[in-house]
């Protein structure tokens, strides 16, 4: 039927060696800042929160190419190379005459491409002789990836997980503790800002920020323990970077170049790693792309948000950085892209749409789910609500080119599988889904804050 | 660290031009009798029920290799060859001589093995221009694998759902909506034998058996449509020899060739598909291979069981078969492999075991969950119960390996991942799992009934 295999495998000795540093092509980018001092933070200020390993990365903004140690070669063998797979069924539903293609990043069991950087954090942590590590989750990927990394490591682990996904996603709480995670509903009575948010809020179900600040604190109060942060940070899209130079060496050995490369946009982990190395090439004036960061339209924080200094936190602990925000106080609607539903945006991205580099656009979750189904019908995988994003883009691309005859290369990044989000697939096919976009009064009101 | 890369990934050209059918290198096999006039069942008489491709495959006991469709060949491709992996860091936490390699199956969102033989059914059907099936389901892989495969091919599908599986497996459910599944939980109004179930015992959870008598009747009763079962037939059998031939060929591409193989036992479809291609090597005098049967010890037709002529289900509608069991009156304890929660055992298993060219054993449930956990922590996959049935087997022989020095090469088949078996892993990790194990007199009572 085609020349081009459906999925296209590397070997294993074609998994990258180097991580691809793209700060490196850029120029300089606003340093993060103590929020008490406003003065740029320091390496030991950093450290406190963070293992060292992860520091140097966050910091280093000179070189392009980062050694992958080993040991986390060989873990990362155990599912990558993940597959850069042809849409040829999606292709042929959608009548286009546009190739879709995209890297396949669900299969292993957190479910996500989460695994590349918790694989990273913990191997360091390991190295550096500490014994723990602590982090929150809201939908559950990072968590469980985080899990898996730190029993492999022989680390222990405490999860802060906001509250109600707790409740709701209580299957997502049992892989974590089945790889001997201790898994906290955030607030908790175990940390002294979850005692006083408790105290002010009884009853809450808590949120990411909430549950950020009782992770920090417990990594600050425990010895040989730091913090473990599964988006947003430089050295985490540093890490996914994998995705990108994969799917890059797989396009290559086909003879493919794609015209437009799309993902969607939480903290920006995911995309900052499949579009880093093809961003490399734009910014070095190489080749030019279509780059699309897709957000949903109850969390838009590249669309309508205002480029500024904040805190990555609700509890403004973290420190401020320079980055496209809603606000820290901003509560997105309980969406179910629990993935996405974040106020800020990692600084490399920010910075790359702040100059143009690339696009931004946001999307319903009605339609989202739509493209969700026929994706699952068409292609056989049952992709992530925040996955589907992507798809949603990919999918209106795709049609333009069949409106236009163009036949245009589409690359998207399938961050992960659905198989924990079966709530809100019921609720798409019982129709009973709804949307819900903020308005310009509810951004502005969480915006003036940061003033 | 290793020449054999960790996963064997073949190419796509690589992926079996032909079905492997083991009957072709066996002696004759007692025919499926007809219940009432216990004459053979003719081809007439099957393709009532099942469609006709699957009959013409299911009387096949000739041709030793039967093509698979170049439209079915296009689907597998979706998700096949599927990986062999080297199971490099279990060795490790064993400290074992022995090579440990798994076949895995779960990478696709049916999450096992069924999607092997639901394409091929589906196929069919859609090919002699039925435009609907119905089939039964307990613990949903089966059904999920046919609700995806007929919606790639566009016809109606209903599927009777164990009412307690309905109720306990709601996610399950979900992904067969998903792909556009009536899903109706078992016993139901909609058919007679399903009302009169109701009457006779209000408020039951329904069983297997009453989920296949209602979805033969169901496939009767409806013009253009037929039934389709996922295991104990031998044309199931014959499409799920894609396991064993890919592993063969990835295998004899490394030069290696496993000492003892080892499969989970239900129906027999995986266990059958596995080792069909080494079987018939055994059978025909090429090469000696030790094969072992994993069976539930709350389920044991080959280990317990006897090896008579026995109904397929409960309501005895189907066809008579010569098997291995434990009689289709018992009711194995609500034990969480669902997938081996079965009366019966194919017939080619049976035969096979019967004149002594493979094993069995039984193992606990408990212990096949330590089994479960050590391979989540160490191969990264949260492996299905069922599955870990093999797990156990594998290790206990790797372990046996260690004590005794040998270097053998064990190869397994993982048939799924267990996400959707969380409930599980729940009672497991909370140190409340039992294990239930028959008594001589139980199984005494259920075979007398087939006197």
């Amino acid at each position: 039927m085609a020349k081009i295999p459906t999925k296209i495998y590397l070997s294993e000795e074609e998994l990258p060696k180097c991580w691809y540093n793209l700060r490196a092509d850029m120029e300089k980018l606003p340093p993060m800042l103590n929020p008490v001092t406003k003065e740029p933070c320091t390496k030991e200020e950093l450290e406190q929160i963070f293992c060292k390993g992860c520091v140097e990365q966050e910091l280093n903004d000179t070189d392009r190419f980062i050694p992958i140690p080993d040991e986390v070669r060989e873990f990362y063998k155990m599912y990558r190379p993940s597959p850069l797979v042809r849409a040829y069924w999606l292709e042929k539903a959608l009548g286009t005459p546009a190739e879709i293609y995209y890297k396949s990043e669900g299969n292993n069991t957190s479910g996500s491409h989460k695994l590349n950087s918790a694989v990273a954090q913990a191997y360091y942590a390991k190295q550096e002789g500490l014994t723990s590590l602590t982090t929150e989750t809201g939908a559950g990927q990072w968590g469980t990836a985080l899990s898996m990394a730190c029993a492999f490591y022989g680390l222990d682990l405490t999860v802060f997980m906001v509250k109600v996904s707790s409740e709701q996603k209580p299957h997502r709480r049992e892989v974590m503790r089945t790889y001997g995670a201790n898994v906290i509903p955030s607030p908790s009575e175990t940390t002294e800002v979850g005692r006083k948010i408790l105290e002010r809020h009884p009853g809450t179900g808590g949120s990411l920020g909430c549950a950020i600040s009782e992770a920090v604190e417990k990594a600050k109060s425990t010895p040989n323990c730091r913090y473990g942060l599964g988006s947003v940070l430089n050295h985490v899209l540093l890490h996914q970077s994998v995705i990108g130079l994969e799917a890059q060496t797989a396009l290559n050995k086909y003879g493919v170049t794609p015209d437009i490369i799309i993902g969607c946009a939480g903290g920006g982990s995911n995309l900052g790693g499949l579009i880093a190395p093809f961003m490399g090439e734009k910014l070095r004036g190489e080749r030019d792309y279509r780059f699309i960061a897709v957000e949903p339209k109850s969390c838009p924080s590249l669309t309508r948000g205002s480029y500024v200094y904040d805190f990555g936190d609700t509890g403004n602990i973290t420190p401020l950085m320079k980055m496209y925000t809603l606000g820290h106080d901003f509560i997105p609607s309980s969406s179910h892209s629990g993935g996405l539903r974040y106020h800020g945006m990692n600084t490399v991205i920010s910075d790359l749409y702040d100059k143009g580099y690339m696009e931004a656009t946001s999307v319903e979750q009605t339609k989202v789910f739509e493209a969700a189904k026929l994706f699952a019908r068409t292609e056989g995988i049952l992709p992530a609500p925040e996955s589907s994003h992507a798809i949603r883009v990919a999918i209106d691309e795709a049609l333009k080119c069949k409106e236009s005859g163009e036949k245009k290369v589409i690359l998207f990044g399938l961050t992960g599988t659905g198989y924990f989000d079966l709530v809100a697939y019921k609720k798409f096919n019982d129709g009973e889904m709804g949307d819900y976009i903020p308005t310009d009064e509810e951004i502005q009101a969480s915006l003036a804050k940061l003033k």
